[in-house]
């Protein structure tokens, strides 16, 4: 089984870093992806790419390509968890495991970011722990690829 | 009257045949281009264009231009049937007959498919038919394009 | 596999043609019967039936019978359509496939017509057409029953 | 204009006078009739029946038997009113004017009580006066029969 | 036991006539008055007042008043009706029949009329028959006190 | 007091044996009165009568009958158990013991058979047992009817 | 700080001792005036008035008036609770504490008057222990006003 | 047609400047009505009056009033907005333009204040500008009106 | 303080004045921008831009751009305001005032309509006056980046 | 397989013959245990326990144990069926039968005793019959555990 | 009648003076029972006990207990107020008063706070005094209890 | 700071291994601890204890325990975190990080287990992974305890 995997990241975090600093903490969104990329390299993950889009159907066009190479999948969809049933589907159709990551913890906050379409799909969800979420993700996705 | 007709599909149509073929069955989109071609030749009906995306701007682009053309539309939202107003929006504009098609019957889904926005502004809805909905959509805008 | 069909017309369809012109067409349903036996010709269809009542026990007993012979069903249930789960449990029974018709399109009605048990058990739905949608509903019959 | 009447009663108003008399009070339905047609004289309204069923179907027949002689309706529903769509529908097709009446003020009871489908088509509603709702149901007749 | 009654009306009955006459008639509330005069004249009732306010206080006041006396009511509390308990409350006390009356026909408008907290405490309801709705409420009151 | 008692069967009732046996078992009707009738004896209760009808009239009709001869009722309504308040409140004037029997524990299956408007008449509830619910209602009428 | 301490009441609250006596007791406004009067003397409060009203407007006044007095506020707004945002916002602006009475348990009468607007913006609550509950909230303001 | 305008201000709103700060600013009830006068002057408006009350009763003659005057509104029904049915229904009935204004944006505030029976009667709605939703306001009224 | 404003549009604005004009009037999006241009000019504001698109993203993106630049915006998101959180969450991030603008008054529409995430970051909200929406938020954005 | 039960009861039963006697008889626990221990013996059961519990924890614990020695369970939950989901999955690990058991029919009494999370785990429901329910649900469990 | 009172108190409030001090203020549960200890002397009352217990059937027991000394009892049943029925049940059954006591307003917190089974069967509520909530409680006990 | 975790478990997780395979999987709790103590010891974590009940009075107590040592904890409540408030006030009182832990993703599961009191209270949330869950929550608490 390939161990490869990809960070898809939706609307709004390319802010990160800028936009509410309360909630969101200060690290920017490239040195999430710095520790990532770190991280898969202590997890020997092929970490394919680590992308960001405010753009649904560019989401939609990336989930649909790594299911064509099987990759592992750790998402933030951002504010489209609580509104794209699209996203939804197009994860469900994957093989690879989906993981859904939330910088912040979304059940502390409005109750229009309770509910998540990808939690309804995802293999499994974490939240709450700014950019150390995508850490653990990547941890658990290294565990579930493991051969 | 113009007997120009397109057909326009929403997001993650383009997996079809791969994605839960428990739900959608085997045929894939091409599958159902290739038998709306034939079936809108049979019907003498002008098939402008069979199209599909997972960008809802560019959905709604579409339908701006079949206005302008007076075209008839079967149209297969796919998710954002029930999260896109802004689709329905676009489609309540034009004076050519729209059809809604679904693979499958939504209302023996989960209920969160139940409700469409664009249901309450097509001419009519045709559901669980698998890729003859799509055919049977054509029959219905043959029969209403009838000069 | 059988090829035979029957029609099934709930509460006030005898007024067709007569009640609320504007929503439901100057069709009768003597004329809508007159279309059905038309066009089940063509299709090589045997319409054992084409039947309406008013008394919700009354389409219970033909739905039995129906089930019994192993016909396809094509149902109109009307305003039972959001009241009986009885006819949904009898239609459930069905091996054959059933097609719930209806003539204008529920979902731009009053909420109240949105929700339909009978959806929920049919094969496949078709609503909108005016008295096509009884044709469209024989010509998919048709293809379901294909031996 | 004709001046006839039809006065129309559903489930269990068979049982009034031995029914739940705290609510319902201790008048048959026939001492209701007979008072019916007493005041009807006194209007100069042509009672032309005054008919009681347990059968939904029954009803919706009556109901447009009632159309087809342009005959004013004084209707209890009993508990239909509260759950059947289709006979709302029959009454909706009446071109002569609807009277709702019930025996007890419904407000005041069970919340499922609350909600009339018949309230909706009425021309006007008269509820909680006991035998004297029908009463009052004729006098409203008679004045908007009025020549 | 007295046979003396009074009418109230609430907000923006003084524009009767005036306001909105597709839903309300071209009667004005001095119209309704004098023939609630000649009516009562004619049952034998003693008609205290008939009067109208936009003041819900002035309402309760009345109504207050109203009890002390003994009197039967006949009230179109307009609007309150389905935002009062306050008037629901003072109506409640009353040892005299209440009977809520309106002009049009309640349950055929707004959802947000259907309630009626008056109708939670009225011994009757009577609506939809433009000012004779008055006129009936006049009778049934003349049939409750009846000695 | 009379130990004569009626069991009533509701739509679809009929197809035991048949339909969707996974739910409701392979047992039929047929074999239900068998069985009802051999506990009876045993019991000492006169069973009247074991009744199925597809038609709500017929069922309030014979409740009707059941409530002049006073025996107890053991009642499985099916579907119109979650939607027929007119069968309720013909169950509601009985003065002898109503007990209400499922086959199917209906708060294990959809939640529109959750709502039972028999449960909030009857004297007490039995569910889940298959062919037995009857047998135990039997039981229980007996004990309730002990002279 | 000033020990000043005013008592407002709502609406029908005049009819205390008459009205509803299952409920609101034999007590009337004049006795709770009284009582609450010797209590304040007792408490070395300065029981600056004990209003009632049945017009949303003057309460509001009142309310006003208070806040420029700097004084201490037992309120029971009776129905007003349950409806008038507007009274609720008129408490919101004042700096001395407020207490809410009510001399039935309203949690145990009917779901509308669950609701309290005053409550949301009321230092306290006291509600239940009829005529005292006015006592217990001169004790709290006099605790709450202590120097 | 006439360029009369009247400013209605609902309750508590006597307390600008005073009350919540934080939420409604500093500025004075009557440093709005000098701003607006001084504004009407601008545009040419005849500002017939600028109006507060704390009594909903005043508040519906007020509108009576304008109404045969013919007079724009500006109107800043304050919690009255959420809540009474009687005002818009006394604003329904205005032929000249009625503008709602809100000092802050009650859709950022709590949930209680986001339903406005007033808006769904008035013109246009201006909400969240401070005293300058007044002055928008009227400069709105001055374009509606212009000759 | 940067003088800058951008006005942004949502989906269906470039069909303005082709699209329901009952509803949106006969203006185009030209003429509001031409309208716009005028004002800003006459305000001394910077008009920057104003666009608009039918991709939520291309949305999403401006805005981010706006915000680097510390622009003003006057937001008229159509359907999107009911639906995209995401945008919502974009606008928050904005340290300059957001308007937002609604050719119609939504809450005068159908209930989909009424809820906007918009609203619950906007600064303030203009609704209902056709293209002089867009003037008078031009006119509160000069107001508010007043030096 | 063994024909080992237990019965089981929740919070309050202790008091059973003292508590509300209305609703749940005079009949006391020990009372009952001596029914179903006769009970038991009659049906050749081996009742291994009749315990009651208000400690949750001390319930979950019985249900594990039963667990262990693969008994069949009559449970009578009380307040907890509509509040512990624990439980539920406590039960719902059990291989033997579970019956629910109420000594009252919940059905008819406040809604907040509707939902049983024990129904729908439990095999059967017996509910409405006092003491009677228990003895039911032993011979329900000898049938099912019958060899 | 005696004049013994019990105090109870629910979870977490061992840890008052600990815990959110800005909601629940510094007082510890000890220094509540020395203030009620000495209150209780003042009013002639027999504090039988003041207790506290993070177990539900803890509480319960104790009330049970209380219940056969027919003490009154002032109850602070903390977070199980808003979900343990079992509670009410228990304190549904006891003869002697029982008054509701919080620390805090309940229904100035989050919503999941402001439904109380306790106040459901409550003599009275008293809520939002600090620990002075238990004095006043102690007070309408002893004006309870008065022989 | 102390680098002291606990591990906190709730109502059936006892029988991980043998309850629900499917969902749960076959690692018992044993087993989890063993792989917690083996991380705690990778991690430098002080793992003072990991425990069990089906006591929620029980793990009250022992958060409560938890709080005076200022240890993290990582709390897996079961079938609690949907149903006991008690619980998350007594973790919001702790001044170090709680993880909230499921073994499945609640997510996917029934409606009932979706709402989560816990998650609200929580720093983060992990679930979906099986016993890895745990894991993952000591890392988390090994980087937030971080000296």
């Amino acid at each position: 089984m390939t161990r490869q995997v990809v960070v898809l990241n939706g609307p709004n975090l390319n802010l990160l870093g800028q936009r509410e600093p309360d909630i969101y903490g200060r690290t920017t969104l490239a040195d999430i992806e710095a520790a990532c990329r770190s991280r898969a390299t202590k997890l020997s993950l092929d970490l394919h790419s680590f992308r960001q889009t405010n753009h649904e159907g560019q989401l939609i066009d990336w989930i649909h390509e790594t299911r064509e190479r099987g990759a592992g999948v750790a998402i933030n969809a951002g504010a489209w968890a609580a509104t794209s049933i699209a996203i939804a589907d197009a994860l469900r159709v994957l093989k690879a495991p989906v993981i859904e990551v939330h910088i912040s913890n979304i059940h502390r906050r409005e109750a229009l970011r309770h509910n998540s379409y990808v939690s309804q799909v995802a293999h499994g969800v974490i939240a709450g722990f700014g950019y150390r979420s995508y850490l653990y993700a990547l941890d658990a996705l290294a565990d579930l690829l493991d051969p």
